[in-house]
């Protein structure tokens, strides 16, 4: 028996065959043949005319299904026997010497909560040593080599058919996360916690969005989260305005406010959270309000978080709340909360969706968007579903300032109406406030929720944080 | 005219002109057409089943070319009329919403050391404008679309054939750098130096190869070095004697050396240094002798760099040294100098090249290895040609202890002889040594060469450098 608790393939392999087989048409089983599921893990590449290797991030879908972390790997769910197979690559002796010994079948039969461990060089004779197989697998699901040469033994005879049907099983399957992905997911969370704490209190230090970027992955990698769930987003001022700013290479002296949207990884598990505060420790009046309203939008769209919710309300609340906040402050005027809704002019200041799913992909499975969706406000929404218990997704909503996305409205360009509720000489105070995010992970339990972002954000905690770290003397090394 | 100083493509453009012209075999050239060089940047590609995008790294040959760092532009060079084109690719409004504006023509124009600067939609029209063209590329050296559709319009009629010539030429005009990729290279190195004292000198604060890991990283960035040259190599103890370690995660109590081989990139430009060190700041006697023995070899081969010095005389200098220096130590015995180099058993320890050359490539261009040379002690050499002045190199002498490397030649395995002449009970002593690699960036000059490398070697500074680090009252933030 395996002394330490391995990472539960077996069960994940279980649930994605019964999805399966719920989704696929009678006329692919009507002869009952033995269904077998084959992936392929990512593929080790090389940047072009170079010998060193890209970054390798594996194949999610595979590593579901196995909780391994090795390129050029396979893995085989045989349905009727219920077995599970890893294939490893082969070992290539030349490599040992410069990246010494791989993991051998033994240590991987431990390691893994698998049935069978071999090597990937006899695929092909344990399949044809099944007999009556079928075997499904997504077009993209097996790596190059293996398709061409699956195909030609004539193994894959539902290779296209059953990509959707299979795809959707994985993502369906990843929606709803187990006990052991939540806790990966809640150490995932707390090493973020730590790292954004750590840059709220080491604002004394940086001068430049870099020097952010650098310190939340520093304390990240130190705390064992090698890779980042996605590039950090470390923006200040005017550019926060800018959704996805990645550049991270401006002075941020003179500017009011930061917004660090970054999460770190554990095994292959993401956490994404965004928090946003004054430079100085000192909000300006009108970036507190903003905080304030954003704040208020991210608690209410957050208590809501429960089995049965529909994500589509939580959204639609988010942009209610703005609205009645933006009448009181002056920024929008001339119109009820109704009218101003109706006209989707909102959309123009939170132009993303309230949340998206998280799991291993920060933008996870299962969300069932709707990019071509007519409605602006909807468009750009990453759940459109009912919530579900075992569902983990971010609750982050934002308010921009940004002129690219507002000037269509105040112009009437393309069709964006609602521009008139915009009070112009209101809004001229609010564009150095650039843009402010709130962003938690968030379960939902059989009950309601549980918020796995332990990181402060009373607007008057985080002056407090920021301040005593400004106060400090610190001793750089 | 611009006020900033630009990267030197057109110069660059030149050169590979000038080198692709001497390749080209007559045949090509005979009716003197309008010869066109063409290449691509490095496309943005998204994860598998994911809206992520792919860690971005540009192709160092549309680099060499541009200076342009966005992905998905062309360029190209129009030799007869001596004309640079930059084509950006076109723009995404959708893009816009969420990553902000891009560049513009205009600020390309001023950016870019180029004569002209178009979106690329028009690169049909703008080749089909010139009369009697012939369109050279490597088969890789543009992107996918574009290769079907140049092919398509039977613009590419010379594109299998020149293949070779024009790669070729590329990595000769790269292999000699100019004064501001020298500058670019200087600055890695600076960043690199400084990152390198931080480790050394914050040994109080590391319990686990990832600390360093992190530690090296975080300085990089913050002084602007988003990148990693390469991915950084943090070993300890026995893990040193696997040549390229990247798992980083072991604890480093009760170890001896540890080994840190990383560098910072700077617009693109490598650094590769290699520092290893007693992590307690006290070496033991045999860490010490290896270490010195190491520095020896590294300081007598690099004392000999300058133009005309054939790289493999230094290589197997290294070696002699090494020989000389087991057996005073008494690791080897029972054969002379001459003997025992002849037997190759040296390659058991030193199993890697003395070292590459340094640019946009961690191993650039132009080393022109053979490693299907049938001696041992060359195949994995990554220079086998004369040094000239321009060219960067690294200079690398190491010394391992790998069971892994050590054992065929113990045991007469596979051809590997020499065995005889180690001493089976000095090497017991020497295993917890590990590995020890030093490791410079040496320009070529004129006359000699230029070190660019300033981080302390020698054993003992390096001893005060820790031992001062461990002594203060590190405040943690």
């Amino acid at each position: 028996m395996p002394t330490i608790e391995r990472y539960p393939s077996k069960s994940h392999a279980r649930r994605v065959a019964k999805h399966f087989s719920g989704l696929l048409p009678d006329a692919f089983t009507d002869d009952k043949p033995r269904q077998i599921l084959l992936l392929a893990a990512a593929r080790l590449k090389y940047w072009p005319f170079s010998d060193q290797a890209q970054p390798f991030r594996q194949n999610r879908n595979f590593y579901y299904l196995t909780g391994c972390d090795l390129p050029d790997a396979y893995v085989l769910y045989d349905v009727e026997l219920d077995r599970l197979v890893l294939f490893l690559p082969p070992v290539d002796k030349e490599d040992v010497m410069w990246s010494g010994e791989p993991i051998t079948i033994t240590e991987a039969k431990e390691e893994y909560d698998v049935d069978e461990v071999l090597y990937a060089d006899v695929i092909k004779s344990e399949l044809q040593a099944i007999p009556n197989r079928i075997v499904y697998t997504a077009e993209s699901l097996v790596g190059d080599d293996h398709r061409a040469y699956l195909k030609d033994i004539e193994l894959l005879v539902q290779l296209q058919s059953s990509d959707q049907y299979l795809l959707e099983a994985l993502e369906e399957s990843r929606l709803i996360k187990d006990d052991f992905e939540l806790r990966l997911m809640r150490k995932a969370s707390e090493i973020s916690d730590n790292a954004h704490l750590k840059v709220l209190s080491t604002m004394s230090l940086q001068t430049n969005e870099r020097h952010i970027h650098a310190e939340f992955v520093y304390h990240s990698m130190r705390a064992g989260s090698k890779n980042q769930s996605y590039d950090p987003i470390c923006c200040t001022g005017r550019h926060c305005s800018t959704l996805h700013y990645v550049r991270n290479n401006e002075e941020i002296a003179g500017k009011q406010l930061l917004l660090i949207d970054a999460g770190a990884e554990w095994n292959n598990y993401a956490s994404d959270v965004t928090r946003t505060f004054p430079i100085s420790g000192e909000w300006t009046p009108e970036a507190r309000a903003i905080y304030e309203l954003v704040l208020e939008m991210q608690t209410a769209c957050e208590s809501l978080v429960k089995p049965g919710a529909v994500w589509d309300d939580l959204h639609l609340l988010a942009h209610k709340i703005l609205i009645r906040g933006f009448l009181k402050l002056g920024i929008f005027k001339g119109g009820s909360e109704d009218e101003i809704l109706e006209s989707r002019v909102s959309a123009a200041f939170l132009p993303h969706g309230l949340g998206h799913t998280l799991g291993m992909d920060t933008h996870d499975t299962g969300g069932r968007a709707n990019y071509a969706d007519s409605d602006l406000l909807f468009r750009y929404l990453r759940i459109r579903r009912k919530l579900e218990s075992g569902m983990v997704v971010t609750v982050e909503p934002g308010i921009y300032f940004s002129p690219f996305l507002i000037d269509p409205y105040l112009n009437g360009h393309d069709g964006f109406k609602g521009g008139h509720y915009i009070d112009r000489d209101v809004l001229e105070k609010f564009w150095e406030v650039g843009g402010v995010r709130i962003e938690d992970d968030v379960l939902v339990t059989d009950n309601g929720s549980e918020n796995f972002t332990k990181v402060p954000k009373d607007p008057d905690v985080l002056s407090k944080i920021i301040k005593a770290g400004l106060k400090k003397t610190l001793v750089t090394v």
